[in-house]
Order: structure tokens, then C-alpha cells, then sequence
């Protein structure tokens, strides 16, 4: 449902379906905007509206997709819909119908439940592109699309790659989506690395080799993929102490030796300094974790100039 | 103190004294907006800026303020004011005469009391426009406004029309400028209709009938305006239950047939279904809810216009 | 370190160590804004973003900022960073290099620490220009220097001026930054008075003159700076009751005849009435705190005009 009958992009919700031809598009759009080093905006979304629908806090995340929408030159309006009507008892179709009727032409959905974003895709106005920020346990395809922006820009080609994915794969809507693109983008090997407690059931089916234990699954590693922990996991018992997470899963200087010698460290942020990560590692030769941040606005104004162009073609042909 | 000397609208801060053809032009100006369909933006108030001030909080209002305001090329500062320096003990007056200093050009103002818009009108400099988007019980003339160019595009004149307004009359302020609204422009009959606890004592003197009975209420009506139930006005002993409230004043399919076969449904937002409407009446074919949103922004887009250039006039002139 | 190699603004976080021609400088900037009446904007930071990083709450300041910004044609983006990823247990260096590698080109930063700006300054990316918004009891440098603006507005020289500074200048980042900008410019005479208890320890050093009794030190005065009172010292024990305050240290009609008749009275705002200054004076002819307001946008203008163009200056030789 998120492409258009020509097989464009029209809403970006997940990277699942997606083919590799698409996704290498994405990445060669946001390649453009970086190499475009000028001061002058892109005029590709001049008059039209953007909707930043934040049911969900992320100060960070909001911030990149603010400058990636002023920087194709749209006009922004960010709601944070924790204060708002739907807290006066509004229903999710209640409030995006109405958001609909207001002439607008994309919205910019985070949600804690898994499914919003294709849940408004589906009954917003047909003239809307819904661009997903993250939902619940679901998916965060722009993050993924980063990820695999930073990968490409260090190791030429992903098919002789090992790639390894650390933490609460769980609960992590990062996870699920950048296991989506690397299996997509044909990569040589995907790991999952966990405790029992924090890999779902029946994860192999998604492709992904499981390891529990961090020496083996970091062995010959190319690219290392962190993911922050949600300290409240350990109070909900699925966790023993961070002191005990750091000595069996926490990436150290020594741990990361058994990788390629030219292995880079990823990781989506806000860090946990000395809980997944140590800062000799997270600030390290090897990290390119500032440079995520960097690709974010880049893949950002792709999605968003290729889901308003396939909209745009397919409301020329009703 | 609304009009210049001229005749033309300075401020915009209740429908009160407004004459029949200044409200026609305000929904003249709406339907010319809503008509120019291309991308390109008004530059009418270029080189301006609007201020939002928000005393009390409205998502969807401070919304369709800023896309207005956005449509006309405006920049645009909105400020939560619940947080700022008024909470640091700073009077409603110093607060609005630090804001007047601030090369500023239009105050959008909504307020928790009564009379604000009023008084911010009456204080800030000569040069600022204020309009009023909701002050306490009193007025909110932009949602009265975007009522009438609704009822304009499916009813071609006002003049024959029964009109009732259903619901919490006493606490409303969205019933009190569509009932000036409505008696300005020569509507045949507005009705109010409500339990005897929710009507203000000498309402019948703005020019209206008084219904306690639903259903007599409706008969023939060509318009339902539905107002939102406050909840908590039941906690004050106002209202019995929301169920009884619902058997004795809900709008149903069943009561919807004895308005007039071709009669509309409104409604202000956000709706509380199954309180003051049943879901099918709110989604039916007669419901016209979500193109009052739409009108929405053409109204604010005609009043910004207008006010800005009533302002220029004045000043011109001095 | 706030000066590029060739003596031009790079960021603006303290008067301190600034020379008088470059205070000048910003002055004279400031009042070519102002004089500039058009309503075109200035194309000065086209294509420019500025990052309003508030760790600390301050609408009104943060107002001023982001319409300096658009007056320049910058994007903005805001952060309210309480509510962000520093709440999630980020560091404040975690924060800033993460938002560093988001494309931006300011920050403008205002922190609850004294030195967070300079902190900031020396480890973002060398590309972005800082200005200090206000830190901690350290400084605040843009409202020094709308003070001397308005001080020049009304007294052509600074030599021959009698400045006093009153309130509570042991906890007020704006009396620091003041004093090093009056020093600076040669002001004749520059004096501090309040209460034994709020006077920091070896103030002299900074060439000042301390007065405890409010009589002798207003004598002769050709400025009054009034600072703003924070309550919360009361509880401290710092100081006695509000009444007891007002009788020692309030500005009445009374005492301000002891000044020269020509003399201004200033105030940062938001003014605490009755507590450090009468109303008479506050809205009186000799009151110009209107006027500060006003030049505050100018100001900051001026000096992210200047920052821009010292850091573009410092990347072309490099």
C-alpha cells in the first residue's frame, strides 16, 4: 500500500516489501542532497505543507525531519499531539481526519503503537504522503535507510558483508527495520547478538543468524550495529544489573578486536555510555555515529521528495 | 474599536456590531482562497509577523492559525504563554506590552477569560491587529465565520433558514458569536436547544427561540449545529449522566428525520460520539464536520488579510 | 576564543576581553537595522539554520531570537531540550556533537550553568557560531549590550556617565555582563548597589563603586539599572520580606529625584511591581524599558549578522 500503481513511493511506513531497486534509489536521492554542498534550499517541496504528528516525544528525530522539510523548502507545522485534542478523549480517526481536512500534504508520524503509521496511511486523504518515524516495536525505516546510507558510504557493496545487530532486538523497531533492508539489499550475513530474553521468538524466519553469546557473534564482523538499552527493560526483570549487561553484551575496545580490522561501529544514539558501549569505542576510529546523524538529514529529504513526487504522479493519472 | 475610521476591520474580536456586508466580504474573501487551487502562496502578509499567543491551549485552533498564516507568507512566533513569564507573577498588561515592542504585526489571541481580546486590543500598539480565537465564555468569531460560509455553500440564502444550536448554550462561546453571526445575517429562525441548566437567563433577547425538547426543536430545521459537551459540567451537578444527556438531547438517526430531508449536521470539534452525537449522524452523508475544517483556514486566511489591510489603511491615514 | 584569526565575531558569549571598537560595531549594526523601515527582510542568513538550544526556559528571550533569525531570512529550529534525549541521561557533549553533525549553522544557547556556552563554543563542529542567551550567573551578553544601546540612544557619550546598577548583582548574570560592557566603553563612573548580601566578594576588581545605602548611591545618576528580584532568594535567607526590600532598595518617584533630572531608568523585565521598582516608575517619563525590548531584536541581528560573516571570513582561510 505504500507505493504508487507505477511503483513509485507514496507513503514510507516500512522497508519491508520494498525492492532493492527502491532502496538503492533512496540512497542515491540522499547521496545528491549531501554532494550538494551550496546554500541554496531545494525548491522541490515549495508550497506544500508539512505535518510533524509527534504522539510520541523525540526531540532529536523531529528536529532532523524540521530541517530536512526547510531544506526542500516546505512549510512546517509540528503538533504535539500529547497535549492535544486527543487527550481530550479524540479518536486516533478522529483527529487525523481533521488534520486531513486541513490542507496539508504530508504528515511525519512517531507513535508508541505498533501499525499507526499504516493505520493513518489508510484513512487519511488520498492527496496525504504518510512518512513513518517510528511505531511502537514496528519499524523505523528512515532510521534503517540511514544505517544503510553510512554502510555504503564505508564498504564499497553489500553482499560479502557480515553484519551484526547487538542489543533488545526484542523491542526495537530499529532493529526489525534495518534487518528488512540489509536482508533486501542481498547482505552476505545478518546476525542477531542477545540474551535469551531480548530476541523474539521465530526471529530466523526474518534471515538473521542468532548468537547468545557476544565473542562468537562479533567474530569477522564488517559492520557492528549497537543498539541503545531501555533501562526500563531491566526493571521489568527481562534484565539482570547494567553492570552485568555491560560484562556480557557491552561493546569494549578488547571485544572489538575479534571484528574485521576495518569494522565500523554504528549505533542510532542517544548513547549509554558504559552500558551497551564504552566511550573508547563509541568515540573511536572506528565509529560512525556522528556520521549517521549526518545521512539522516540527507535520507530524510529523500523519502520526502520521492513520496511527494509519486503522489504527485498519482494523482495526475486519477 | 473593531473597524478603522474608514469602516474597514482593524481587529477581529466578535461578530458583535459587524455589519451584514462586512461578514459577507470576510466569506467572499474565504471563497476566493479556497478557490485558487495552485501551489503559490499570497505574499499578502509578507514582511509580516503574526504572533500566536496562547494563553489556554488549542492544538487544532493554533493549527489552522499557523497554516494560515503560512499560506500568506507570514513568519510566524507561537508562544505558549502557560509557560512563560505571566506565570512568573508578569500582569496580562506588561506581558502584552513587551510583546508590542517586539516589531510584531498581528496578535492571534486565545484566552481562558472572558474579555481578553478585548483588553489586549484596547492596550498593545496602534500598528498590531488582534484577533480573537477564543476568550472565556465570550466569543470565537473565526469558528462562527467558517460556520457560516459552510451553511453558505449548501444553503444559498440565509434568510429562509431554521437554524438550531444544540447543546451547552450557557458555557459556550462558539453558540454566542454563531447566534450574532446568524441574527446579522437576517437568518429566518435560530433556535437554541437545551436543558433548562445549560441556557443563560435572558438569552431569548439575542434574538433566538428557546427549545427543552429535542424533539420539537429539530422539526423542519434546515441546519443542526451540535455543540461540544464539556464533561466536566457533569461533575458540577449541571447535567445528569452522559447516558441520560445522550437519551434526552444525543443527535440519532431516528431524530435526524424530522429536520428538514436535506439538512445538514455541524459540528465545532473535537466530537464526543455517543455524548452529544451518534457516530453515524457524525459520519452520515448530512455531516458536514469536515469541511468546517477546511473553511476554517480560508476564514483566518480572509480575516489576516483583511485586518492587515484595514491596519495599513489607519495608519495611512495618520 | 569567541574572535576569528582576524579579530572579527566568531560566536558572542561574553563581553569580557571584547575591545570598544568592536562594541561599537555591534552598536552601529544594531541601529542600521532599526533604521531600516521596510518591511523587506534582510538577506543576510538566507539559507542559514539556526539551533535555539534552551536547556532553560525563556520565552521571551528565545522570542527575540527567533524573530532576529527570520528578520535575516535564517531557518529556525527550536529545542526545548528538558523535554529531550539530555532527559534520557545524554550528556550535554553527547548532545551538542549529535546536534553539531545536523547541518546547522548558530546555536543559540541558554543554560542553567555558568559556562555551558563557552563549553559548547569549544566543541561543536568549527563551522557553527554560539551566542550565549544567558548562563547561569556567568553571563548574558546580547541584553548588556541592548542596554548600552539604549543608553547611547538617550546619552551621546559614555565618559561622562554616572551608572548605577541595583538589586541583586550576586546572582544576576545581567549585571555581570553589563559592568564588563559599561567598563569597556569608558563609562565615568560605574556603581553597584544592594544589600551586603548580594554583592559578590572583591567586586571592586571590576571597577565598580559599591553602595549599600540606596540614597547616596543613586545620587547623581545619569542611568538607573534596575535588576529584577528573583523571589526565590527570599526563602534562601538572603534577604528579609518583600515590604522590608522595597522600603530599603525599591525605585519611587521619591527617591529617583536624587538622580539627575535627564536621568533613564532601565529595567531587563519582566519587572516585579512593588518589590524593586513602583509602578510611577516603571510606566514613567523617564522609563525606557520599552525601548530595551524593542532594541533587544536589533541587537541580536547585529551580532548573528556579525558571527555569520567572522566565521565565513575564518573557513575561507583555512
Amino acid at each position: 500500500m505504500q507505493l504508487a500503481t507505477d511503483g513509485q513511493l507514496k507513503h514510507f511506513l516500512t522497508i519491508e516489501g520494498l525492492s532493492p531497486l527502491l532502496l538503492e534509489e533512496i540512497l542515491d536521492r540522499a547521496e545528491q542532497f549531501l554532494s550538494n554542498k551550496s546554500q541554496n534550499k531545494s525548491p522541490v517541496l515549495r508550497g506544500k505543507t508539512v505535518m510533524n504528528l509527534f504522539f510520541e516525544n523525540s526531540t532529536r528525530t523531529r528536529t532532523t525531519f524540521e530541517l530536512a522539510a526547510q531544506r526542500l523548502s516546505a512549510d512546517i507545522v509540528t503538533l504535539d499531539i500529547r497535549n492535544s485534542s486527543t487527550s481530550k478523549g479524540e479518536s486516533l480517526l478522529d483527529t487525523i481526519r481533521n488534520l486531513g481536512a486541513m490542507n496539508c500534504d504530508m504528515f511525519v508520524v512517531r507513535h508508541q503503537h505498533s501499525g499507526a503509521a499504516h493505520f493513518i496511511a489508510r484513512h487519511c486523504p488520498a492527496h496525504i504522503s504518510v512518512l513513518n518515524a517510528g511505531d511502537g516495536h514496528h519499524a523505523h525505516p528512515t532510521q534503517a535507510m540511514l544505517d544503510m546510507l553510512t554502510i555504503r558510504q564505508h564498504k564499497e557493496d553489500f553482499q560479502p558483508l557480515k553484519v551484526g545487530i547487538i542489543g533488545d532486538i526484542l523491542h526495537s523497531r530499529v532493529a526489525r527495520s534495518q534487518i528488512h533492508a540489509l536482508t533486501t539489499l542481498c547482505t552476505g550475513e545478518v546476525r542477531v547478538i542477545a540474551p535469551r530474553t531480548l530476541i523474539p521468538a521465530g526471529i530466523e524466519k526474518m534471515g538473521v543468524n542468532v548468537f547468545h553469546n557476544m565473542e562468537e557473534g562479533l567474530d569477522d564482523l564488517d559492520v557492528v550495529i549497537m543498539l541503545r538499552l531501555q533501562k526500563e527493560r531491566m526493571q521489568g526483570g527481562l534484565l539482570p544489573s547494567e553492570r552485568e549487561y555491560f560484562s556480557l553484551y557491552g561493546l569494549t575496545e578488547a571485544r572489538m578486536k575479534l571484528a574485521k580490522q576495518d569494522a565500523i561501529v554504528m549505533h542510532p544514539g542517544p548513547v549509554n555510555r558504559g552500558v551497551e558501549i564504552d566511550s573508547r569505542v563509541a568515540d573511536g576510529k572506528q565509529s560512525v555515529i556522528l556520521q549517521q546523524v549526518n545521512n539522516g538529514i540527507a535520507i530524510r529529504m529523500a523519502v520526502m521528495a520521492m513520496t511527494m513526487s509519486g503522489q504527485a504522479g498519482e494523482l495526475a493519472r486519477q
